[in-house]
Order: C-alpha cells, then structure tokens, then sequence
C-alpha cells in the first residue's frame, strides 16, 4: 500500500499518539482539526509546547511547578501560608486541587511520585530527605499526607509514616478522609470505599 | 486566588485545551506528562505540529491531502487506479478508512465537509463543481457517495444525487449499503439501522 498521508500529517499523528491515553484514533482526529483550523492555532500549540520545559522549573523547597524566575513557590514564600502544616502530595497538580477547596492554608511539599516497585519507583526516588530536612528546619507540627487513594499511595503513606517515626521526628501526621464522595449513592459505592467510611463514621 | 501554575504551564495547558473533545483536565493531564517526560518528546511533538501546515496541501483534482512536493494524489496519479469509479467523502482521512479495506481501486474526491446549515456550511463551501468538472472529464461510470451515515452526511449526498441529475450528467451514482455492522447484536442495533438493514436485504 503506498502511502496515503502526507509525511507531516503522519509525523503529527504519530507525536501527538505519544500523549497519554491517545490512540491513532484520537491522534488523527487532533491532526485533522490542526489542519482545518487556522494556522494560528497550530503555531500556538506547537510554541507552548516548545516553550513548556524552558518556562517551569520545581521549587527547590516545596517542589511545587513554578515559573523559571521565581526563586520559591509562592505557596511557601507567603507570609499568609501556615509553614508549621504541611501537605504531601504525590504530584504539583495535585496542589490546584487542594488550593481549589480554599480550606488549606498551610504549604505542601510534592512527593514526585509514589512508591511503586512495579514502575521502579522506590522512596529514594521521591522528595523524602527535603521532606525530613523542611520537617526539621520549618518546626512542622503537622503533616497531612494527601496520596492518592491507589495502592502506590496507600503504601506510600504508610512507608512515610514508619520512616518519620523511625527518624524520631516529633510531628502529628494525619491522612485524607476515605468515605463516600459527595453524589454517590450507597448501592454503587465498592467495599473499600465503604469500609472506610464504616471505619471513619462521625458523631452528629 | 494567586497564580498556583507557571505561565507556561497554564499556555500549554490552554493550548492542547482547543484540541477536539479535551477538556480542563485532559490537557493538564497531557501538558503534565510533556513536563515529566523527557525535553525531546516534546521538542518532537512542537516540531511535528509547526511544520504541519507547511508540509501539506489539497491535491488540486481530488482535494486529498498530499506532500507539499506532489502535483496530484498518487491515488489519482496511480494508472492501475480506474478514473471511471470515484468515491465521494467529506474528510481526507475517510480516503484512509476506505483504503484499509484494499477493496476499492477506484479513485476519490473529497468534498471537504458536509452540508450543514447549522454550521454555515452550504453546497458551495463544498468541493462539488469540481467534481461534476471531473464527472465529465474522467467520463466518470460511477460515483459512490461514501458520505458519513449522519444527518448531514445523508443530506449531502441526497443533495449531490439530484444536483448531478438536474445538471444532465450521465453517471451511475450509487450509495454504500445501511445495515448492520459486523459483531453487533441485533437487539443493540437501533431502529433506524434495522430499518435500513430491512430495506437493503439481500438474497442468499
């Protein structure tokens, strides 16, 4: 079969295929409308992608994504923010989430990531000795250790919460709320889910 | 609110936001994943879509899309392609769909869209005098209206089936069969398809 695509149209499907969760479906149908829109909004794309890594540096305290020229994230350098409580978070956007709720006012420090031995991530790839030092140094009184709820960020949470205790560290560590999301009815919530909400019920 | 993103975070996520059907947190989930992957795959991609509009053009017979370097569609160039059959589609990539089956060695012509009066589109944003101009001189025998199975899709071709009528042109115009596809259970397919499938039975 000769070729049915120009090689620029068959080049941005097969970049565009890299994205996660992107199939050659879903690549073809970016390229298209890349090709029927205006130019504009390729080159648009195309520059803020280009520029993506320049513009975005990790903040060497909180390792929260910060712009190339700020020396720290504003989230920690703000005399509002409470550095005595501290979030651990796996990832930086995990940060918009928490900050969306506007009920957090203490910093966070991001993780990198969670443990995972399938994906070779083990804790000596994760942001724990800055964890440890901030713990230190900032006189944190509380850590919230916001993982996810997968099994990377269960174990995660446990294996940070032997090895501050290990280090002697005297701070209050506490973890997300596990129970039924807001909207979801009992019937279609899994055994974990509720278990975990069994397992954490509240006096009225 | 402060900033809780770099700039350049927020462009690119704003960017790969205008992509068909990605939303708020598809696009940060993209723009996330260029930022932890390595600075080429990113470079790549930027690359592949900047030079997406310079590499490719509309063949000026069939309005496929071709390498800015060709004249003409190596589908319409090709001699063990029959000039007399031409199917019709909306979209280049059908070209590809159809291809794929390695049963049509006719050539085609894209209309660039269908008719739509929703979206402004009428009969003459589409390609259509150019094709009834090949219809003559290909002395086309058949045209196959492969037009989408859409309200837009079948008006289009009801529209170019009475057009090419009214314009005195001798051609067989003939439509790709309605009925059910392959895998699926009768009581899933909907009424309008079994109506179709109903209509379109065949002997054994």
């Amino acid at each position: 079969m000769a070729q049915l695509l120009p090689s620029a149209l068959l080049n941005a499907i097969d970049e565009l295929g890299k994205l996660p969760g992107v199939g050659a479906r879903t690549a073809e149908r970016y390229a298209s409308f890349l090709l029927r829109a205006d130019i504009h909004t390729s080159e648009k794309l195309a520059h803020a992608i280009a520029e993506l890594h320049k513009g975005v540096k990790n903040c060497p305290v909180t390792f929260a994504l910060i712009d190339v020229d700020e020396d720290v994230s504003s989230l920690y350098s703000d005399p509002d923010r409470n550095k005595q409580i501290v979030a651990v978070v796996e990832e930086p956007l995990d940060i918009v989430a928490l900050e969306r709720t506007g009920q957090f006012h203490g910093t966070y420090h991001v993780l990198g990531g969670a443990i995972s031995p399938i994906d070779g991530v083990g804790p000596e790839q994760l942001h724990i000795p800055e964890l440890l030092k901030r713990l230190v140094s900032d006189e944190v009184e509380e850590i919230i250790i916001a993982t996810n709820a997968s099994v990377e960020g269960e174990s995660t949470a446990l294996y940070l919460q032997r090895h501050i205790q290990d280090e002697g560290i005297n701070v209050a560590m506490t973890r997300l709320a596990r129970g039924i999301p807001v909207g979801v009815d009992l019937e279609y919530a899994d055994q974990i889910t509720l278990t975990h909400a069994l397992e954490g019920r509240k006096a009225f």
